[in-house]
């Protein structure tokens, strides 16, 4: 069993825990290893104070789940069976002393809240989200050095990318060479659907790929990241099609000079609303205030999104050991959308990127 | 706005509603089309008996959820905003009668269900997937046409798959040049991680792809599906890489036999867990019965698992218009898997399939 269980386990003797459910795929991999999309079905592991921790899995991923790092009670049901009888049993065979029990409030379905409270006269529920955050927002160096392969993985991607370009190429025929391109060399788990945004379609700051054509004077915007050994990358390059107007250098300069000072200016301590707010400034002193629609970047991990949420309003400190994405765009309609986004790991002497492709403007012939 | 729409403002008006809070992003794009994955950001769809609806979404998808067929109030935030503030606010400007208000219990947060509850004295919580499942199980003309493209895709991404095996070939390097070859045609979104599975991986229902290079004597699956206009397929087809023993052919044969007979038997009115104990008696009777751990399968849409849920335990009954996918599958530990699938049509006529790549053993040489 993992040594994040036992530290699980310790907190709940000192945090009143009757026990933990944790249900969150994610979560469930992080604390065993035991990788499981379980779709609909039901996935719990339950962790407690004084017990052994079990889990209920889909019968059909049971030997996946017994060969994990977890090495403790798997308990399988069939989808013609009710996962929740099984965790009936298996609760009552532990029978803990009073105290709350402890969930994912944010991802857990409302049902399965429902569900575990009809087994109890009273229930009183907590998070157990903060605990679960904070373990997994300080990356031990087996995790840095997956991140790391996945930002090296990324920038070869960019390149991929960067070469796919010709005239009257698709967005969609980009994105299908880059991931051949990954493919081939036995990369293929990307981090979320790859995005290649060209012209007015890069405006949009979460469009959707399409069939257009690239066109003279576009921005080719790319969005993407892998999967190494479960930890993703995120990067997002911007370049220009045979020619850059002098709005779009303007639009270019500004948002490298938000990336580059926001980068640096991310050292321990300090607020993380500051740090969304030292790119904001550079932004709105160029004028581009109002096209600057989203948060500065996103805490990186198993998530692809995950904490801390790198947004003005954010009233905490970035602390060594954090790996977040510092992305600051502007997405001016009619014109198109710049965005620069670097993978940063906090280490004790400083940020330190895992993405490395290269970031002065290029204009692409 | 959508017929849909009111079909769920004329169904609150007889159901005591007070309004109904759609956050699925799958019923929020049934009901609107609009496109959108929030991740962790809300999405709310606020659906009223008597007053009408409003949506709110985070601010940079304000622009595509204005486009979209919509065509009401579209309410955006920040990322250093509150989006209950919006909502809250929205409600206010429309004081409904008391009445339950309707949500998705068995996807919606459980921390958003709680957010709900402050802005309320008293508040009486129902479920509303029973008529989004309704309504969403039976297809129009028009969602047909996208899901027998979706079909046709699937069977020459089959192709493709079949065409890469190759002598050394790894399972994620097929997995490339399926991906690869649908994406030169413009079909770049696959409903699903594709899943290629060979030798003693096959006999994983649900496993990883890998580096495993493919062997003579192997079984080797391909699992895949694409979307078209937000639809998907999801078809199964299992090959042999040169020769294939007794076991395999006898495996293969029982597996085919029960697809074939179980889509025959899927007749408007029967009950769905018979039609999982048609193809379970098969494989059953030919001593297979402990390797088919899955249900047959499940309904298939805008989701690629919906209901109905193709199990034993199903007392629903099928209906015209229903899409499903019936996927009998046997996992030999030591020897592989074989899985046939096709997604299903059941017409007023019978089923018909919107899968066609032909089903007889072949043996890749």
């Amino acid at each position: 069993m993992t040594d994040k269980i036992n530290k699980i386990e310790n907190w709940l003797r000192n945090h009143d825990g009757r026990f933990a459910y944790i249900a969150d795929p994610t979560n469930v991999y992080y604390l065993t290893h035991f990788k499981c999309n379980p779709h609909e079905r039901f996935l719990g592991l339950f962790v407690f104070p004084d017990h052994e921790p079990f889990m209920v899995c889909p019968e059909l991923e049971v030997g996946q789940a017994q060969a994990s790092a977890f090495g403790r009670e798997v308990i399988g049901y069939r989808d013609d069976q009710d996962p929740w009888t099984f965790v009936r049993a298996a609760l009552e065979s532990r029978k803990s002393v009073s105290g709350k029990i402890y969930l994912e409030p944010s991802t857990l379905p409302y049902s399965k809240a429902l569900a575990l409270k009809t087994l109890y006269d009273d229930v009183s529920f907590a998070s157990i989200e903060n605990l679960l955050a904070s373990m997994r927002n300080i990356k031990d160096r087996s995790e840095l050095a997956a991140m790391k392969k996945a930002g090296e993985i990324a920038d070869y991607a960019v390149g991929l990318g960067i070469k796919a370009i010709k005239k009257g190429r698709t967005e969609r025929a980009i994105i299908a060479e880059i991931e051949y391109g990954l493919a081939k060399h036995g990369y293929s788990e990307m981090a979320f659907d790859t995005m290649v945004l060209t012209g007015e379609n890069s405006a949009a700051p979460h469009g959707y790929p399409s069939t257009r054509q690239i066109k003279e004077g576009d921005f080719i915007l790319f969005d993407l990241g892998v999967v190494v050994d479960g930890y993703c990358s995120d990067i997002t390059r911007t370049v220009c099609y045979k020619y850059a107007s002098d709005e779009q250098r303007k639009m270019y300069q500004t948002c490298l000079q938000a990336n580059m000072d926001s980068i640096k200016a991310a050292q321990q301590g300090l607020r993380i609303g500051d740090l969304d707010g030292v790119a904001r400034q550079i932004i709105t002193d160029a004028g581009y205030g109002d096209y600057f629609t989203h948060r500065l970047g996103h805490g990186l991990g198993l998530g692809e999104h995950e904490e801390p949420s790198m947004s003005a309003a954010n009233d905490s400190k970035l602390t060594t050991g954090m790996v977040f994405t510092i992305e600051p765009g502007i997405y001016v309609p009619g014109v198109g959308g710049v965005r620069i986004e670097d993978d940063v790991y906090l280490s004790e002497d400083g940020p330190v990127t895992l993405t490395h492709y290269p970031k002065e403007l290029q204009i692409i012939s």
